[in-house]
């Protein structure tokens, strides 16, 4: 069980080393919600995104053996870098597993945190038996992406430090991919602030977790087709899902072209660089899908890492109508 | 003669009204540059630049007559903005007198604010003399982008704030169209700290304000071809040109390219939305046109406003070679 004293304890080890990121607010953002909104800024997070804080947290509490045989984890993304750079910062060697496919920009962020890269190949290997071998392997420890109580007990110091920053809130809407930042961040908002909603959002094709809250039974979706590539995740896990039960009001999903407009709206007016995925919280209210008129509301901004070129790509697309 | 002493009354009337921007840091700016780099987020002002600062500080000081007479005008970019912006906020009509063929949604925020915007032919018609022209009829004032002292003494307050939150800098580096910032952020810097040098920065192909610098007299260029639309400026004005000579060290130019690569690594790095104008300062040290190894170096983003429409093409240019 996850309580809200792991979130403390989280806070005190990333304390000076994480970035206590800026809440960030926007007149006309407030004028077409009619809310007060406040935006928590995690793409100007270490690695540009909340995930430094889950990995950072988990690699800290390993004992000095298991530090010695470092770390692993699976992971094209931002949750890559996060361990590569919480290892570098720890001294604890790590390893991460990632399709041959991968782009080549990620691959040489992560290599430049001093972390080895072990390439796969997605036809032919699943990323968790790659991981799983290495491990038994080596004798190093797994670090996954989400499904994880001191990855989940991280990402639960950015509600805790919003709260703290702004006070009072009616609710907050926190991007969804597997669960990690959702839970954490559940915990924290509902000891901190009792009768705060807490909504999940995911995209409309990967509505795994949407489906799993309201069935109450786990739902899977492979690879889904969307712009939000954090949220590509086939499932919540073991570990986040139940917390999402037990602390979070709703789950709701956006569409892509949705996500799109509310992601230029925020790179174009309050000049942030934001990802797809870290858009989507502000998606579900910026196109009414959730309304709380007149209230409070946090916004988690989870993450920041985009290519310019891909950014080409979806300009291409028709996303007005 | 503007003084410091101007720029602290400036300060004074803009506290509580402008933003106190952000000051941010980047680890990999410090590596590749080899110093310490303090960047004043001008991107996150009031309608997205330093701009407002100049025009609220002129606009608030008119007389109650001036003021129900309206001010007038002449921008297609961020002054014209700030000046409809400031009248908004002290109830000042204002008139902005843009070209037919300025952007629809700039034309659009503008009117947002509640100016008055009249459309010129530029075949046909000088935007100077239509607005002098204005003026004339109805008693407005005119309120120039640059060459005013109230503007310059507004511009100077970026300055101070970033030597009042870092202290003592080596080397300021300043983005120059007009040199309405560059003068009033020279002032500010040597009152503040006599022994840090300011250099200002120019696009390649506007190097008007370079090379009436080093020639010591005044020098034009008419709408030089340069993606940084905010430095299109024909020349320094007649203000702005003698501060300059007597309080900035030296005048560098920097290439679209380099520009270019500059705004995106402060994009896909630092997660700000910076235009190319903003990114001049940047460029010169990032590019290494100017070295300062080991010193503390503050540099000004000036402003974010970008259309993402613009960004695609500009993209689609060869930049890497």
């Amino acid at each position: 069980m996850i309580t809200y004293a792991d979130i403390e304890a989280a806070a005190d080890r990333l304390e000076g080393v994480a970035h206590r990121t800026p809440v960030m607010t926007s007149r006309q953002f407030n004028e077409r919600t009619q809310s007060q909104v406040f935006f928590k800024c995690e793409n100007f997070q270490r690695i540009g995104a909340f995930k430094f804080r889950g990995a950072y947290n988990a690699l800290s509490q390993l004992s000095p053996e298991k530090k010695q045989k470092g770390v692993v984890t699976y992971s094209s993304g931002n949750h890559a870098q996060a361990v590569a750079l919480s290892g570098k910062l720890l001294e604890i060697p790590t390893t991460i597993v990632m399709p041959r496919d991968a782009p080549e920009v990620k691959i040489a962020a992560t290599r430049g945190y001093g972390a080895e890269i072990i390439l796969y190949d997605r036809a032919e290997a699943i990323r968790e038996k790659v991981a799983l071998k290495l491990c038994q392997e080596r004798g190093s420890t797994l670090i996954p992406p989400y499904n994880h109580p001191h990855v989940i007990a991280g990402q639960g110091t950015t509600a805790k430090e919003l709260i703290e920053e702004v006070g009072n809130l009616d609710l907050l809407l926190v991007c969804c991919g597997g669960g990690g930042l959702l839970s954490g961040c559940a915990i924290a908002t509902k000891t901190l602030l009792p009768h705060c909603r807490v909504i999940g959002v995911e995209p409309e094709t990967g509505d795994d977790g949407t489906r799993s809250f309201h069935s109450k039974t786990l739902q899977r979706i492979e690879n889904p087709n969307t712009i939000a590539d954090g949220a590509r995740t086939p499932s919540l896990g073991s570990l986040t899902f139940p917390i999402i039960l037990e602390y979070v009001d709703d789950m709701v999903t956006v569409s892509d072209r949705a996500l799109l407009e509310t992601m230029f709206f925020l790179w174009e007016r309050l000049k942030i660089v934001v990802e797809p995925t870290g858009a989507l919280a502000a998606t579900a209210l910026f196109e009414r899908i959730v309304r709380s008129p007149g209230k409070r509301i946090g916004v988690t901004i989870s993450g920041g890492n985009i290519e310019l070129k891909k950014l080409v790509a979806f300009l291409d697309r028709p996303i007005s109508s």
